[in-house]
């Protein structure tokens, strides 16, 4: 059970196993446990969905009014709805509106860490501020004096002026963004009428706008979907991490662990899923510090593991590893070892309850909007974290006894992964190489070609394609062709599995350019061997850190972010969040590939300015490959061309 | 064409019709035209869609994430989406999201009503404050000092404190909402957990609660659609209507007249359509001053109608003519004699564009977020209001040379209404008959059993079912058993089309106890004759008015809303506002009559806590009936219990 295997023999047992669920051995393992325990998962439950309805999968179902559910028909009649409304219409329709609910979701997650952050600063708090370098950089941002004032007046100030931005009622730019993304977007963004003002007030428009009878032009209604991309991008991402880094600390690097093997077979098992880190950092303390209870339980300790951004979260500020990502959360429970599973917002199954119910494996809700009818609700507010999460741990503790060992099964698959490369780490490696411009060297190597460019590899799982297959195969090909990669959520997580976090993943996977580089980096700056290939950024909001790296080569290079040689993409893209993250990723000139076909083909008009139009607007724009070695390809062509424009 | 028939040939030659579409005797013949022009309507566009997707109208599909479409059999299996919601939790998910956009609709219309308020209240305006009284009966209930202070001043502090709402970053409720809620309301919301902060903020967290993996709690989310729909009767009905008093003032009992044979075969027609008073009241205001115009360019001056709301802003305010309701507004422009019809926000189908193709018909938009592909768009700002306004009015009046007589065909029928019964005018009638306690003869004859009890009729049109049908024959019944009829929005215009808002149509339709009470208050209070036994309220969001009333009596009585002998309707309705509007008459303690099933019979659990549960929390519950003598008499019923409850 405590036997590491290697890297690369995961992954080549993973393809071993040839499962059409999963490249993940752990995974796999689990799914046939599954099977024997009659226990039903997402596999199952998309099985039995086939086949999905078509008029929805091309975004051309319509239920918006009661006089529907209108469907037009992409090979004749009816091209209609009873309103009038045609598949343009329908789908861009629908597409803003999957885009307000991650812009939402985004904006919400942030607010409560706002408020998080306000209580924390006035003292009313279970929290300490830890991250009194970030107040000083976002203060500096935001304009706001710094120099001589205690860290908590700074921090309740920053708190205030992201409230604000949520009550402007001006026609005043949101000032998060004015402050936070490079000066040319903002004005390409001003000049495209999509530049946001006030988050909430955003959304409630766009919930106007695509109601019955508002807004009947799709052209209009997509570029409100842009805009709502950015409100994520801002309101969401930068404002979140930002938030979260003054609370927590920004990220350094970690060594950690990651897939179900982290599970310890004779400890109680707690795993941490959802998004906020409030909630995860807490349960983390606790099991720390309750960690003589447990053994009192007569377990030999605690073990913490995340799933999603939870565990991200935790992983890269504490070192947590992650038990595994999103299509993992039914199976972290199926080992029978878990004690108890906290969620908090965001990407955890309903399924859960019904999963646990077949072990011993406790659910607590601690969101008043995140509520299972068969878990235990269990609700964090600033104020009552401590003694929540203390509740929390020791419900978990008191759990260890009724675990079955019969059912209990833990796959042994394990890979270290580093975690923790926020901007402020990277430069800090890439300082020691050149401490007066420290993105000098990387500039450098990109121009030289050793680093042929980068790709930010982001989002979900999505049943419909094998879990972490499509990820794992594109980044191979993009490594092996000097494109150094970045990623965040669970797409982090799926090549944390395979040995990509580490430094010898740079001697197996980078090709010989990319990996000189990372040796140089990862050894000046005194890690001991080469940095991981791929650079674990984070959770989905952390997003932002890569936003924030595009931003700052562009202005090394005094050129727009959507003339350097990068792309993204999201392989396995699933939630409402992965589409409105791609877009602000597009808004911000950037060539988004997604590995799954978001419901936009029904409207040849959408698809068009999705994949074509918006390049003209915007320099970005988004591409569907599900190939992911074609979709690689495309990338690097991409990016030679961008070199090209360059002159590099 | 100028004949003008008597109201009840009206009705009686539409039921001879017996046209499935309508009853609507000028509907139907527009309807036979447009079969001779060759013109698309809705009810061509509905009979093409048919059968309607299953799935979809029991609410049991889900597209929220891309691992969807997901459905749920209901007659077996597949029992759950991918991510393990079954159908409770998908119908409960699709509903919240439904009400939020209502509710965000109604929001974003007050939103830009403040603006308009404030900046007509700084003098930056293209508007005069007209509503003085108002400005006084607001204040005193916000708690802001009105005393020697000018209008424009109490007016600004007004708009100030309806921002700061929808800014309020605390935990305290929506500041409207205790000011204008009747109290023992507000401690029951608050006791439940549904009292609103500010609208934005549970716009966003309700689009955040039903996004993947968020609440798994069907429960819990039919919770948040509860104070979704408070959301809407507050930031949305109330502080709407509110507003638009102070800017364009209370209205008052005025004669107008309804149907499509308002439009004038010599003059310009205009036709103002939507909902927002700030473009429909400005473009009266400049067709009254461009008459002149009109007669130089060859008409006998112009003629304004109306569609949807805007038009019963302009019959309340102005005693402008509705041209029709909702299903009406294709039919307008059949007519081939109107010569633009301008909107704004909600309810204009997309096809109309379509329809005035083939005929002269220009289409102006104002709003940005309203905009339509083969329109004018011609935005509105309060800056700007009289230039657009001018220039749209004088866009109609050269395009009177592009009328083709030969495609003129204007029904004759048409009927006396009257509108303007706000609160203050119906409390204005009644204190003629006692000037100190005016709402003493109301509920005296209530008591006595001449009025039996009150029914607010409201919302929208829908295809699904044949025009104004059910609204006409199910008020007849209720008033024929002395249960007085208030109207708004687009069954007020139904109602008017038939002679029901007139002092005949007391006497036709009215039990002898409600006669007797009509015609008493009609001649104490100097109108010459009965008051029409349906009282035309205005437009959807002053449905808030109907609340207001019942507050009032509430009051009077000492009891809670719920405990009145009063329900409500919405036999057509067909829009998200509809489904939030009935959420918050619900929320109120009134029993809800729908005529069309809203899209959650695939959930068991939703369908019993919206038709049963819901009545033990807040004393009120919908129910659908799709027979309106039926709905009538279900009605009836829960007035007579309320009575014996009541003990009278």
């Amino acid at each position: 059970m405590s036997e590491h295997h290697h890297d690369h023999d995961h992954y080549t047992k993973g393809i071993m196993f040839a499962d059409d669920r999963s490249i993940d051995p752990a995974a796999i393992e689990m799914l046939h446990k599954a099977k024997a325990d009659n226990v039903e998962t997402a596999h199952d439950r998309y099985a039995a969905q086939l086949p999905q309805c078509g008029f929805g999968d091309l975004g051309i179902c319509c239920r918006i009014c009661l006089q529907g559910p209108c469907r037009v028909n992409p090979f004749g009649e009816p091209k209609k709805g009873v309103c009038g409304a045609d598949a343009d219409l329908i789908v861009a329709r629908n597409l803003l509106r999957t885009i307000v609910g991650g812009a939402a979701s985004h904006a919400d997650h942030s607010y409560m860490a706002i408020h998080c952050l306000k209580e924390a600063a006035e003292g009313k708090a279970d929290y300490e501020i830890k991250g009194s370098d970030k107040i000083k950089t976002v203060a500096a941002k935001l304009g706001i004096d710094y120099e001589g004032r205690p860290d908590n007046d700074v921090a309740a100030e920053i708190a205030d002026v992201a409230l604000q931005d949520f009550g402007n009622a001006t026609d005043e730019p949101m000032r998060w963004i004015t402050a936070t993304a490079p000066k040319e977007r903002v004005d390409k963004w001003a000049e495209l009428g999509v530049l946001p003002t006030n988050p909430d007030r955003e959304i409630r428009a766009a919930m106007h706008q695509t109601s019955m009878g508002v807004d009947g032009s799709p052209v209009n209604t997509l570029l409100a979907s842009l805009k709502l991309g950015i409100v994520d991008g801002y309101a969401g991402l930068q404002l979140g991490t930002d938030i979260q880094d003054i609370l927590f600390g920004i990220p350094q690097p970690v060594k950690s662990e990651a897939n179900l093997g982290v599970l310890a077979p004779s400890k109680v098992n707690i795993v941490v899923h959802g998004h906020m880190p409030e909630v995860s950092e807490k349960i983390v303390e606790w099991a720390h510090k309750l960690e003589d209870e447990a053994r009192a339980a007569g377990a030999d300790g605690i073990q913490l593991a995340g799933i999603c951004c939870s565990g991200n979260e935790v992983l890269m500020r504490q070192g947590v590893p992650m038990a595994g990502n999103y299509l993992s959360q039914e199976l972290a429970i199926i080992t029978g070892a878990v004690e108890l599973m906290v969620v908090d917002v965001q990407c955890f199954m309903p399924s859960i309850t019904k999963v646990a119910s077949c072990y011993h494996t406790k659910i607590v809700t601690t969101t008043p909007i995140g509520q299972l009818p068969d878990a235990e609700h269990i609700p964090f507010t600033p104020d009552t974290a401590d003694a929540k999460a203390a509740d929390i741990v020791r419900k978990a503790i008191a759990n260890y006894a009724n675990r079955d060992p019969q059912k209990v099964q833990i796959p042994t698959y394990r890979s270290e992964a580093w975690g923790g490369f926020s901007v402020e780490s990277i430069v800090g490696a890439l300082s020691a190489l050149d401490a007066e411009q420290p993105l000098k060297p990387l500039v450098d190597n990109i121009i030289a070609g050793n680093v042929f460019g980068a790709v930010g590899v982001v989002g979900c799982n999505n049943v419909k394609v094998r879990q972490d297959y499509q990820t794992v195969e594109m980044i191979k090909h993009l490594l092996a062709n000097n494109v150094l990669v970045v990623a965040t959520g669970c797409t982090a997580t799926a090549v944390a599995k395979y040995g990509f976090m580490t430094p010898e993943g740079a001697e197996m996977y980078a090709g010989d350019g990319l990996k000189a580089v990372l040796k140089a980096v990862g050894e000046a700056a005194g890690l001991g061997g080469p940095l991981p290939p791929v650079l674990h950024m984070g959770s989905c909001v952390d997003n932002s850190r890569i936003g924030d790296l595009l931003g700052a080569l562009a202005g090394y290079l005094g050129v727009s972010i959507k003339d350097l040689p990068v792309a993204a993409s999201a392989p396995e893209l699933q939630h409402e969040k992965a589409v409105s993250i791609g877009t602000w990723a597009v808004a911000l000139g950037v060539l988004t590939h997604c590995g799954v076909v978001p419901p936009v083909l029904g409207s040849p008009l959408v698809t068009k300015v999705l994949t074509d139009d918006l390049d003209q607007l915007v320099g970005g724009k988004f591409f569907v490959e599900l190939d992911p070695i074609k979709a690689a390809d495309t990338m690097i062509e991409h990016i030679a061309a961008k070199r090209k424009a360059l002159g590099i």
